[in-house]
């Protein structure tokens, strides 16, 4: 059914309309650290349908090269219903859809914890996001807090795609004007928030038999082995590109794609605009992906999330993985396929040999723990994170 | 039906063909002054599929933030047939479509006029464009003149999606050779024009209810009141990336992406290639878009739209809007629905706040306005239109 | 079918996991020149899926104007079965495919041969690359050496829909650790590489009457004449979104994305990445499309083709046609199309036109043959094929 309307046409008002300048308003996103109250839920905006073709854009400009993401003929041979989005991608719309509300005032992300993919995300798939408070710890007056949430991607069947956990770190709202208020819960109540510890992961039952030579020879479960270090060969360099796919994944927090806002800030991230964790993760994560990952049947998760230094246009990113576990899969799947724990670190500005020789052992130990142990800090390292792959066995 | 064809080996022709330089071809598009002639129309080349993985990339690149351009569930739950088009989009398309025949060879977009936007565009959705010119103004021997066009967006079905008049500011031909010229029409008379002063528009009935939560808590019909101001939060900075997307909107005028030429002019055009105004207008909107479309049902159009500074590279763009009129929609729609009409205005390097606080109210006085009234031109100022939006109402 | 697995918490592991530098792997991939053994076939990883937003992403990147690859109707009433991967496109991808196996860790690419486009390639399909090694020349020892190759792009119906041969020089292993080796073939014995000489050419029927004004007055055969030149107008400043370009038709060697990398070698490839040559030829042929390819219906293919210099961001394009051949297509194609042969010229950093008064005729001899003519090369030249086109006739 359509309507037909004729809205006369559009004739110039603005200079018969005065400007008021009493009649000001400046709507802010994000929240202040009293703005965040334990046991409240947000439900995000927008929502994001999943395109094929953006599912593919994306895993190609972060080069995943797991040909899930890549080949829908690969994918479905894999048992799947066809091309899957690249878990990573899912990760990056879901924390994104929840900038506004979570973090458009956050000075800094502080860590990803916990996060599991519980099911895949295929074309047409329309999903939302959610977040609960969990806890806000406040440091003393004029200090920024500590705010730990929850976020859930939902499909439109309502089910949930990935979960996960992130601290952010937030100032007070001090002088400044209120942020936009949440709207009203339809019922009244906090909306639902299926959050399930040790949740269960929907998957296909994969086939015994795929094509041959579309993945690498060297990245079974077999070839993994507890304590191994593998030197991801290329790097990337970060180009000013990171500004529009901060927007093309949803994020609007100006400090990646606003000057203006970046240079008036002061400290470490004043200047440049800082790329954007979640891209810096699927950069690192596709330059690690011929090695590690394109054997993987599914990403099981990650935790210990940490972004140890920003990126800013300019910078060349490598990276490094070392085996933490290796193990057979639950139940009968263990027959195909096992679980492999990799500590997955990020560089700048050096090739991943380079940095390897330069900081050796180092390079693996965590940098909140550095100075208790007292270790330096290591500048050219980036991120650091434990990612668990389910990878299918050579057999 | 199809034919397997030899063409036999293609064996190297270079060095038996002499390069011969008295039979060179150089085709050049655009028109000259003198090219055009009032009454002559325009069948612009190649079309424009809409795929819907365009659709949404174009609203993320320029963080159109209404969810009918980002979430199939929402914009059907909406009345809708499928994901829609953003307008934004469809004005980009259609006028770039028109520049080889309207404005490659033209020295300055003078101004937008009248734009309706009359009916939805869906994905599969093909988009010719078509140009009619009303006038040509000569100003005198080697002055440049000033052409007023019109022009239509039309789908595969025949209907008109948008129209809209322009002013271009083009020089005369003086001694250059002609430009390339126009295909003959099919039945030999000039094409069908179908433009309708005071159009209808085409809108799917509205249905009561939505989602809940996917759209912001402050941007209803209700929320705006006429000579209210509003300050848009976030900038965005431009980058290099401005020359592929002046490509992919497929607008041909060389001033936007070959630095050679654009270095080649004199006066305030010399140096790096000029962001194309279409992708200026579609950030700021973007910049806007969740303080005050994102829950509209429907962008009316726009007039009286002016690019008053050139953007490039480097620049950090941002927004504001004034509200000029609140009005009920006509009819049945006006329960649901109101018109609001706003004043939107862009800058450049500046945060917005520090704009309103710099210039007041002179930044809702038009540019062209400010010398009869003894006013200064405001340098960071970079666009102002008026624009409708058809919002929902609270209820 | 599905699973639902419980995998278990994901616990902190990376500090009980002793990091131990005597298990350290250094994947590589690419071929030294000892690793190309004449007769030997490469499977390629991945696959790449071919989406219809994607093929019009790509035909609008480079400005590619033949509507077959921007405008579905236009596509179908041209008697295709739908939109068409630009040719370029399939070049890019089948290519690119190929690199991990082929060619990074090639030094340099000397040159494309006997491409020809076999059938058209379609949404939804899925194409994977195979190369055979034809040759291996040793130049000496601590000389970097020449291999030949060809590669095939196939479809899921195992169909070719394109082949080429291309030279590559490529450095002896040395010191260095061996590349990662090949998957084991399936059956053992070398994969099928179904290569024919002079291979038929799939094309639909083509319809007598098409949608008027889509395609330019001036581009049918018979707007061509051997010997003519035609400067096309405008250039492409390429900026650094070539690194991410590079990783969209997902080519995978550093030289083109890695700024450590490139600015670590030395001579002529040493500093700013290289712009990955296959995206310098797919813009060449853009700026040329309006002139020469937007009423061909098929590109016949190419060879001959040289890179005679590097590109970097920031570099401007441009590009020059000359008319080799015409005649009439084979049989009773010959009616309605024409095969037209163009030498085809890209230069940098100046116009088209001015590097033609410039060089004159010069421009047309081949790079490679200047040293044997007492010729000096040009500097701002940096690309010249023989490309062969099937147009339409005017009648």
């Amino acid at each position: 059914m359509s309507q037909a309307i004729h809205f006369g046409p559009q004739v110039e008002l603005a200079d018969k309309v005065k400007a008021d300048l009493r009649k000001v308003r400046h709507p802010h996103y994000g929240r202040y650290l009293e703005e965040f109250a334990p046991g409240q839920v947000f439900v995000h905006p927008r929502g994001f349908t999943f395109l094929p073709a953006q599912m593919e854009a994306f895993a190609r400009t972060y080069m995943q090269c797991n040909p899930l993401y890549l080949n829908q003929e690969f994918a479905r041979a894999s048992g799947f219903a066809g091309l899957v989005a690249s878990p990573q991608m899912v990760f990056n719309v879901v924390l994104s859809l929840g900038v506004q509300n979570d973090s458009e005032k956050a000075i800094a992300n502080l860590g990803y914890y916990d996060a599991q993919f519980l099911r895949p995300v295929y074309a047409q798939d329309t999903i939302r996001s959610l977040t609960k408070v969990v806890e806000r710890k406040e440091r003393g007056a004029g200090k920024p807090g500590i705010v730990t949430i929850r976020t859930l991607g939902v499909n439109q069947r309502d089910e949930v795609v990935l979960q996960y956990q992130r601290k952010i770190m937030v100032a007070g709202q001090g002088e400044r004007p209120a942020t936009t208020p949440l709207p009203r819960s339809a019922g009244g109540g906090a909306p639902a928030f299926p959050w399930v510890d040790d949740a269960a992961v929907e998957l296909p039952e994969f086939p015994a038999r795929l094509p041959p030579g579309l993945t690498g020879p060297n990245s079974y479960f077999e070839d993994f082995s507890v304590g191994e270090i593998i030197v991801h060969a290329n790097g990337r360099t970060i180009t000013d590109e990171h500004l529009a796919l901060t927007y093309a994944v949803g994020n609007t927090h100006p400090l990646h794609f606003d000057r203006v806002f970046s240079s008036g800030l002061s400290g470490k991230m004043s200047g440049d605009p800082i790329v954007y964790g979640g891209l810096v993760f699927a950069w690192l994560e596709g330059l690690a992906s011929r090695d590690v990952s394109d054997n993987a049947v599914w990403e099981l998760g990650f935790t210990e999330g940490y972004h140890t230094q920003p990126s800013v246009a300019g910078d060349t990113v490598a990276a490094l993985s070392r085996v933490l576990a290796v193990e057979d899969a639950p139940g009968a799947l263990g027959a195909h396929c096992g679980v492999v724990t990799f500590q997955f670190v990020g560089v700048k500005n050096t090739s991943a040999g380079s940095a390897l020789t330069r900081h050796g052992a180092d390079l693996f130990v965590k940098e909140n723990d550095k100075k208790d142990l007292g270790k330096e800090k290591i500048d050219d390292k980036i991120f650091e994170i434990e990612r668990r792959l389910l990878i299918r066995k050579r057999r």
